[in-house]
């Protein structure tokens, strides 16, 4: 099962707004069976891995990370493929709490006879596919927060030079961290300030993440990379009422999506509603790379299930301009970030955290 | 030799103004001696191990991080008590700087006809002992900064509130890391507003390092905590000609040590001066735990040898207290820490940096 959940992440960052699914198909001893799900989210990993195992099928033992679909969609349902195939047991992770299945799958094997057994290594199954659990289950995408920090938490000097505080290899891997999310979100004043094109480059890796930007009055230019690259990668904008009509037509005329959210009390971006627009279009993972200020309302709406911390050797002091702004906490919060993960990249150090209560139950 | 090393490592915090010193003694494929410079710094680590060995460190190898001493000082020439002992090969790590040994230790033992061996994992033996080379080399005490910051490498929250940040399992590492320091050295304003008393409590160590408060004016009242335990471990107050006489006669009379330095062009306590008075009083190993005002001024400075940075699950925001002040940074330093070691403690990661350069070299 762990092997079904590792070829599941295979597929991360390309499959919205289906989950990545896991398969392995055991005959004997003999593994005569792997698939997961591919990307644009088919076939799904049960057909990639039966096709594999052929007549070898017959009589085995399917491991699934995921319930098995039941339901006709843009696919048979997997769950009559498995049956089809002459497969004799199912183990399954987890139930698909996705309304159209919500163990009718498991029920369908069952019915045909298979011996299935459910909540198999269901833990690391719901890590694994925690951004759509949580586009079902919230209706909004997990969100993961990185932060790429001097020891002190400063992205700046006092001066305001930021490139480069942490080493290429870092850089690099949040490349790779964009390729396993479905979207890449900034900060209008971030789009602003550092012009990023937010693809990524040199992985080998043609698709792109869709790139967005919080920009409440669509300031940014299209001259910008980010405009002048919307042939290269879709480019989604949240905007509130106080955009005009006029900025609306020309990205949209200029092939963005432009997207209306609700302002909060204070008539800025309602970053809950966004995050439920952008599951309502699909989005199961979205990376959020800053800038402070965008970074700060996230953390204070509650709305950062992972951070990933690039800690950079150098201090830059207090006169230098901090990573995140501030949250208005006074009293010590029981909330906590639990440590996840820490290694060593090129000169710096990555610690990853998880926000205590995620991925959420079914 | 790693086991040498590692044996050596034992007395650190314990030893000073001696290095701590391992030595294995070895007869075929057999350890028949393990020494290491016992509590107050003798006996030596080569008469621990040869006393251990008997008549089997006839014909022996022996290990030894450090050059053997050549000079009669409180205790006889270890060099001599290997020719006595009647070791035939000896392979050490490092040649002692101390101007009474510098190379004469191994002369000693060559001329009594025994085979040497030199540098034999002298990178490992230097960062061992940095305290030490840094104390004959440079007159100043080793510097290990701790910070136990929130993600965002804040030290109190906007309220102020800051207990506690990291969890117990950090801050029982933290006795740890005093009992391996000779002192422990903070700000008179971290000394006023948390009152602590900076002692070594529920590890069984009944050792105390010596405690330093940097302390311009003597502002640290005698009914602190640090000023009613001066019967428990020795305190150390560092001043300038700020102070009053009347304070100087008055801790000096509470049995505190007060050690006048010199100031900066601001009127502040020069550190680098005082770290100089420190060394000159025999102190290898020094944990600085802040404030961050201290922090800041060691770090500007570059004083700081190695930092030892607890990151705790929390964020605070930047309208939380900065861990580090002002440093003044603008251009981004090609100056850099390097990453020597990261590992969770409890719920919180700890993370030690070196100074790039640190230890010095021979």
């Amino acid at each position: 099962m762990r092997l079904a959940v590792g070829l599941g992440a295979r597929g991360l960052g390309a499959v919205w707004p289906n989950p990545a699914v896991g398969c392995v198909i055991v005959q004997g001893a003999r593994i005569v069976g792997r698939g997961w799900t591919q990307a644009g989210g088919r076939p799904h990993a049960e057909v990639h891995a039966l096709a594999q195992a052929g007549e070898a099928a017959r009589g085995a033992t399917a491991y699934v990370s995921l319930e098995p679909c039941s339901h006709h969609g843009k696919t048979p349902p997997c769950a009559e493929a498995l049956v089809a195939a002459g497969v004799t047991r199912v183990v399954s992770a987890l139930t698909d709490p996705d309304a159209r299945v919500a163990g009718r799958g498991h029920a369908l094997l069952r019915a045909a006879g298979i011996d299935v057994t459910e909540g198999v290594e269901e833990e690391a199954a719901r890590l694994a596919n925690g951004g759509f659990l949580s586009r079902i289950q919230r209706g909004r995408p997990m969100l993961t927060l990185k932060l790429a920090l001097t020891l002190d938490a400063r992205i700046a000097t006092a001066a305001g030079h930021s490139r480069w505080i942490t080493g290429p290899e870092a850089r690099r891997h949040v490349h790779l961290m964009r390729a396993n999310h479905d979207a890449v979100l900034v900060g209008a004043g971030t789009a602003r300030a550092d012009d990023p094109d937010l693809r990524i480059r040199d992985l080998g890796i043609s698709r792109q993440p869709v790139r967005i930007v919080a920009d409440s009055r669509l300031s940014l230019p299209p001259e910008s990379r980010l405009g002048r690259s919307l042939d290269q990668a879709p480019l989604w904008l949240l905007h509130t009422a106080q955009a005009s009509e006029v900025a609306q037509d020309m990205w949209r005329a200029e092939g963005a999506e432009v997207i209306e959210c609700a302002q909060d009390p204070m008539g800025r971006l309602d970053l809950a509603d966004a995050l439920q627009q952008l599951g309502a279009r699909g989005l199961t993972r979205v990376l959020c790379e800053g800038g402070g200020g965008l970074a700060a309302s996230l953390v204070r709406g509650d709305l950062v299930d992972e951070l990933a911390v690039f800690s950079a050797g150098h201090m830059f002091g207090a006169d230098g301009t901090a990573g995140l702004a501030g949250l208005g906490v006074d009293e010590i919060p029981p909330h906590r970030w639990a440590l996840s993960h820490s290694q060593q990249v090129g000169r710096d150090l990555l610690h990853q955290w998880r926000r205590v209560g995620y991925p959420c139950k079914t």
